[in-house]
């Protein structure tokens, strides 16, 4: 019987023995396998990334022939032929090989070296409808949280806010900020033209909401003249909620728009500019210049207050210049893209009677 | 002459018109050569993961029987064939195609649904290599920051620090440990088998840094006495960053060590591990542990102070119980690394006996 035994645990150690020899073996097939397809794919990638280069340098010289002084010479027709190869090229498959815009340093002091670049255009899609989702989300807690804490101080809190509540906003404040930042840098790398000044704009209000952290929300006595840089920006807050509310509607509708007219890629991002739909535009620009003029009144009143001498923190004189700034770059911003659609509306009008003729 | 001209510019539109026809047709072209590349390394790209995670499981499975009760019945070289084929398997190419660690909620969090994955080794190295180049600077900082500091201290400020500089040294703390808990979170994504403790360590730092920040530096009079908490937190800053700059040099050390006798995936990352090169384990184990205590102990004085009422403000409480938990658990993980190592050790010497029967 012992004999038994070992013959079995002899069978046993050999099928062992058998099973690791066979697993050896296919270890290495597949590093074969698997670092031939590695270099294979890795050459083809070359030459489509090459071809696309080609194609994309020709598009543009193209491009530049048919708006040049001559133009008025050749078929309306061959712009449109044009947009189409543009289109075909920059919202298809091929779009992957595109030459990539460089990573910024943003996304390298956070993340490293690492590519934040999705391979297929349906991830990148997927990334963009995350980043549009993220900001309704986001919306929508922007204009909860300070009017939840305005709500508070005047009903409960007798006109004297707490610190902590409104600490626990400013650091809320300050993630979502870095937030929307890296995921702007993301997109930029998925090949968004987002305006880079959108960009700045939350790396100033990331430096605000770091700096308001450490300013000293200051009690009883006078609560009110010493916090009334806190009540300002609180009010300032639940103005930029709904102004962002209205703009993410108006905006992911007039992407649609133009997706569905071929004029816009899928991965823009328009937040901020301001021509399209009609109707909505009459509601939507006033609105942003009252906010541009009510963040500049707000940063001016914040400087004032720390020149009178009422609170002389640093931070308030900071966070002053720093709203005063976004003002200025948001004003000059939205003008711009404004006077920019002007132009391309102009020259519609332009190449339109052309045709008719 | 007119006749002339109109030719001429005859000819040249047809030639651009052909040329815009040529790129429509080269876009058309371009569009299905990217498409059907990369249909087909996505099906190609499919067989080779289903090959490897098949690979691994039988891997495993193997691995289990050798280390089961019957193991003294096998050849003790069957051990090394097993690990010869993991090796091949998760340090070659083929690791690529291993399934992937689902990637964390605090990633998703910062960057959205993105892949932060990189599909070949040598960039996943690249992100490992920078990685532990960012730990050096970081910690020649982490020393640089609090003994400044320290000295102008006493040197300059009469033992009464002024608040700004604390808290340019608190922001850069918050962004350095977001950075390195990012990082590591990708390094992780990438098949690093890093400490889990190690990442919640990290955003246990990173709560302390922005609680901190909103922590009131208070002045004369009794300066000495209010700012006790910050000066102990800086002489236990400075005494992490002797420890950081020497594990740094330990572990790199170790991690090539372990790489050429093949124990270790280039990947590992061995943070607060404690066991290899014996000589220098016997200067840092004690650092460590001596770290630890000054740790639990800055936290208990944290906490003292609070109660006391020297200092009343919350997050005094909350910095306090942070240290003290932070402390016991690197002392756990410390601890636990050390068991295994033995373990590992008591192991490897039975089998070394057995083999020399």
């Amino acid at each position: 019987m012992g004999e038994n035994i070992n013959r079995n645990s002899d069978n046993w150690s050999e099928e062992i023995e058998e099973e690791i020899g066979k697993a050896v073996e296919q270890a290495k097939e597949l590093q074969e396998a698997a670092s031939s397809f590695l270099n294979g794919t890795t050459s083809e990638e070359q030459s489509l990334r090459s071809r696309a280069q080609s194609l994309d340098s020709s598009l543009r010289r193209l491009r530049s022939l048919l708006h040049s002084d001559k133009s008025n010479l050749l078929d309306p027709k061959l712009d449109e032929d044009l947009q189409r190869a543009r289109c075909i090229l920059t919202d298809g498959d091929a779009a992957s090989f595109l030459p990539v815009k460089p990573q910024g340093r943003f996304l390298r002091m956070f993340l490293g070296p690492i590519n934040v670049r999705a391979a297929r255009k349906d991830i990148q899609l997927k990334v963009k409808e995350e980043y549009n989702s993220y900001r309704d989300r986001t919306a929508l807690l922007f204009l909860l949280f300070p009017s939840i804490l305005l709500i508070l101080r005047s009903w409960i809190w007798n006109g004297c806010l707490p610190a902590f509540p409104v600490q626990l906003y400013q650091a809320w404040l300050l993630f979502l900020y870095t937030g929307l930042a890296l995921r702007e840098n993301i997109l930029r790398a998925n090949g968004s033209d987002i305006r880079p000044w959108w960009i700045y704009h939350h790396y100033c209000a990331m430096a605000m909401a770091l700096v308001s952290l450490t300013w000293e929300i200051q009690g009883e006595p006078n609560c009110s003249q010493k916090q009334r840089g806190v009540h300002l920006f609180l009010q300032w807050a639940l103005m930029q909620g709904i102004s962002m509310l209205l703009q993410n509607r108006y905006q992911r509708q007039r992407l649609y728009t133009r997706i569905a007219l071929g004029k816009a890629k899928r991965m823009d991002v328009v937040w901020g500019e301001t021509a399209g739909v009609i109707g909505q535009l009459w509601v939507l620009c006033p609105i942003l210049f009252i906010l541009q003029a009510f963040e500049a009144y707000v940063g001016l009143l914040l400087l004032r207050t720390a020149l009178d001498g009422v609170v002389s923190e640093w931070q308030v004189i900071f966070c002053g210049i720093l709203l005063v700034l976004m003002a200025v770059g948001n004003f000059v911003n939205t003008v711009q893209t404004l006077m920019a659609k002007s132009r391309f509306k102009a020259k519609m009008k332009r190449s339109k009677s052309k045709q008719e003729f």
